[in-house]
């Protein structure tokens, strides 16, 4: 008489739309004893799943980044069926990680080589006066700019360049290039945002950018442009923006799922 | 030979506008080995200031509810000149506070005497998923909710009613008849706001009306407004909803100063 054998359920595909604050996360990455994005959302796969596969996220974000739109694919097995998934998860997550949607992928999708473009925003308050609702979303920089120098940075962004001058010199990097889509500076009230949108970034790039901007706005700096995008040093470049300010805000895949 | 006395300068007296997210505030009134705005502010007005007198606060706040417009006013000695205020406390302030405005008011200005009326607005985020972003800023209720109910509870709270069953029981207060100026729910997207403004609030009056429409509106409870706001005891209404959804938004004085 042959043993019945447990039923095993078939893995599928998972691709899940997050939001998150991410000031208390120590960025995405999972590392032993921090809490961070990938950690987080992983012990919460592990509670409501038998089983899981490695997290493919299509932005890393590091320390203080926010996200509004970002996408993780992993594989699954057993647990809720794709369409209840995301109330099962935001029921484990905590207040600051939320699942705003989940649905099953073909087996083919991954969420960071799938993805064809990100696009992210950085808010920066012009105003006198400090938020303080706002003061781990939005970099307070009321100095004055000129605006007209930080709309031609941002005509100079768009297009293909070697942006080295924009990521850290001690880098994992071994491909510079980059091609940005679209960038702007948009005025909102209170604040300017950046949204700039390109295939893929380097680590640090968008916040790079945004020091640079600023630092030229504000008089400090009248290097031109487009000498920055030639494959510049990093000591050519501006400082990097504090994390705060930057949201991953959408990404865009390849085909739809 | 008359000794020489040192210079006293005169006192006057300071009218600062603030605003605070209050999470991580333990209300207003200072109190032992606590963190509370009246804390804070005061131990920044004895850096920047020789000496000053006693705070007087336009809304107490609770716990976790947030300021846009809140009006404090003490009598300060020595320091900078009022111009500039505004800019040294903030810059002695924590993130979470700030002072939005500082200017000299007449000597019998007492922002809670002088007070004429306060607005407060109530987030409820009413979409089905979380906002990571807005956790601790709104109160998030995806229930279904009768918008109609709503209104009509709105239009019922406007006028000289007796709130007594919208603040605790156990209570300081002795007279509980408040004259509402107006009170209406917006709709703002993904969430609903109450705006509520009327010459003063009971404790948790606010709250307390927020958690008894909500139930309302949800249909659990259909009591006519009109009993409750006729003196009802405090059993009668509905929840208190919890204090992070709340923001004093803005107060008005008797007199321009």
């Amino acid at each position: 008489m042959a043993a019945a054998r447990p039923h095993r359920p078939a893995p599928l595909n998972l691709r899940l739309t997050l939001a998150y604050d991410g000031t208390r996360f120590r960025g995405w990455a999972r590392q032993p004893g921090l809490r961070t994005v990938e950690g987080v959302l992983g012990d919460a796969l592990g509670i409501i799943y038998d089983d899981h596969g490695p997290l493919h996220v299509a932005g890393r974000t590091d320390s203080g980044v926010h996200a509004l739109g970002q996408v993780v694919s992993a594989t699954v097995v057993g647990g809720p069926p794709p369409a209840v998934a995301a109330r099962v998860l935001s029921g484990v997550l905590p207040e600051d990680l939320a699942v705003l949607a989940a649905a099953e992928a073909a087996p083919s999708f991954h969420a960071r080589h799938s993805a064809h473009a990100r696009t992210y925003r950085y808010r920066v308050r012009i105003v006198r006066h400090r938020a303080p609702l706002d003061a781990r979303r939005a970099l307070y920089d009321p100095r004055r700019l000129r605006r007209d120098l930080l709309d031609r940075w941002a005509a100079a962004i768009v297009g293909t360049h070697d942006f080295r001058a924009f990521t850290p010199t001690e880098t994992q990097h071994s491909d510079f290039v980059r091609t940005v889509e679209s960038a702007q500076w948009l005025d909102r009230g209170d604040e300017l945002q950046f949204e700039i949108t390109a295939n893929r970034f380097l680590r640090h790039q968008v916040r790079t950018l945004v020091g640079s901007m600023l630092k030229a706005a504000r008089g400090e700096d009248d290097t031109d442009p487009a000498v920055l995008l030639a494959g510049a040093p990093r000591s050519a470049a501006g400082p990097t923006a504090p994390p705060w300010g930057l949201y991953l805000v959408a990404v865009r895949f390849r085909e739809p799922d």
